[in-house]
């Protein structure tokens, strides 16, 4: 107790971990400092994400992570992401019951986070998450996420390897599939494959992908099935992903370079606008410019560009 | 041809519109201009924004919609805001049938923007292409969007009321009614609702809204069932808009106050980033840091506060 916070983080002690990731979450002024102190210890974890529309068993076939990476002697986080809403609580439960699971395991940390308002703050928080998890020494890092959404693809590019998860029966797959998540993809897992209509969903799979050729040593995303709630290819699941890993080695560093770049504009930016709000505009000065913008006297773009002055202007 | 773009795009030049949202979707240094000269004619079209899963219906929806508002005289201009993916096109292609489909109807304009990377990107050049339409003088702007994801959300947020398209039959509709629409759905539209499982839906749906307690003169999201395809249930959804728009009329100016309010605080930031990267960073100043990231030699957050007071020094 006595130790500070981030050097009891790297002991990865459970309790410091937890404090780090809600000093983050709740986008405390100390966070900035912890990551700092963090950050240099980080880069050891392997990040596996997770994504697919909701009900293809995202939480089942993590928790076969789970008890895989164990199985090898790794360590693990997990990062559970859930959309915001009021409506929800749902995957925060499953979440729970995840973490009773768990609890005896001392090699398994599971931590859920609420997305934000905040556009892009949630892709932060969540890479922050997994450095601090990195940091504490964990060796697998799991980021789950529902939906295919701009905000989960964001969180999903924090990733080492992504898993695209999808689930036969369900009439959109093809369509999710064309929706945007293609990209993403570096491995399709077709789980609850022995339901009816697997087959056709791996062929449609294949089909979009068909439409896009893959240079000699580009990596084509596979296509594993599996039966999440009995381990059914799992193992191959397992290998894939070492595969990738192997694969990925050379492009791995650029993935991580890329990463870095456009969290480090979402950062300058996020704090410019902070600055700009807390120490150069006067109380309800931005209001007051919302409140002409609104009334039409004045336009967006003029009213970025005042404003932007006042935040460059000296003194 | 002799007359300025705004002003052509004024008299509702269906060229000049199609050459203003070219300029706004290529962030052409004109685009910022043009708005600034046409925002005092805006503030007129009521925006409706459609979204949901893919496989909805929500372009017969839609086609249905601009129907209406012809019926009643009205213009309308119509965003179709496609998901970025290079397996995509199936919606531009629609869009182009759409279009031939109006081509004839002088009140009709139709354009699709492709995603992009950018983040919150989109939702900017979605609601300045609104912009150029609602100056353009159509009366009603629809904003058709495929999915359910933070983008979405955000394109949304731009409508005056915004309608949610669920279908029966998928699986996980219950599922994405919890991961986050809820919020943002003003009416429910059950589409394809002579299909199996419809009630059941609309049940869901409602179990969904009981969770939720409604003040008295609070707008509880109605949920109307249809079948585009043939039309059915286009009257009732049309009075339920109706209903909004009339009992939105005070909630209707807070809404666009927020809007314009996360609009002006995005387009600061935008402002400054594009300053900062063109104007004070030198050639490859910015690749160094992340670089440095990369190798773990600072931090992010060092390297935001770095390049902030790069930006803010003097000269």
């Amino acid at each position: 107790m006595t130790l500070p916070l981030a050097a009891r983080v790297l002991t990865g002690d459970p309790r410091a971990v937890a404090r780090a990731i809600t000093l983050i979450e709740n986008e405390d002024t100390d966070a900035a400092a912890l990551i700092g102190a963090l950050f240099p210890h980080t880069g050891r974890a392997y990040v596996i994400g997770v994504t697919g529309p909701p009900g293809a068993g995202k939480s089942t076939l993590v928790d076969r992570l789970i008890e895989q990476a164990r199985a090898a002697g790794q360590t693990v986080g997990v990062i559970a992401v859930d959309p915001t809403s009021p409506f929800t609580g749902g995957a925060v439960l499953g979440d729970r019951v995840r973490m009773q699971q768990h609890a005896t395991d001392a090699g398994v940390f599971v931590r859920s986070m609420a997305t934000r308002g905040h556009l892009g703050g949630l892709a932060r928080a969540t890479s922050d998450v997994a450095l601090v998890l990195d940091a504490a020494g964990k060796d697998v890092v799991i980021i789950e996420t529902v939906g295919v959404g701009q905000d989960e693809v964001e969180i999903i590019r924090t990733a080492d390897v992504s898993l695209v998860t999808l689930v036969p029966g369900t009439g959109d797959d093809v369509q999710a599939i064309k929706a945007g998540i293609m990209e993403i993809a570096d491995v399709f897992v077709v789980n609850k494959a022995d339901r009816e209509g697997a087959d056709r969903l791996v062929s449609s799979i294949e089909s979009n992908l068909a439409l896009h050729t893959y240079g000699a040593d580009e990596w084509r995303p596979p296509i594993v099935k599996t039966v999440a709630i009995d381990g059914t290819g799992l193992p191959a699941l397992g290998q894939v992903i070492e595969r990738f890993r192997a694969h990925g080695a050379a492009r791995h560093f650029d993935r991580r370079r890329a990463r870095g770049e456009s969290r480090l504009r979402e950062l300058v930016a996020h704090r410019f606008m902070t600055r700009l709000e807390q120490q150069v505009l006067a109380e309800g000065e931005l209001a007051s410019w919302v409140e002409r913008i609104a009334t039409r006297e004045v336009d967006p773009y003029t009213a970025a560009e005042a404003l932007l002055a006042r935040a460059l202007e000296r003194r």
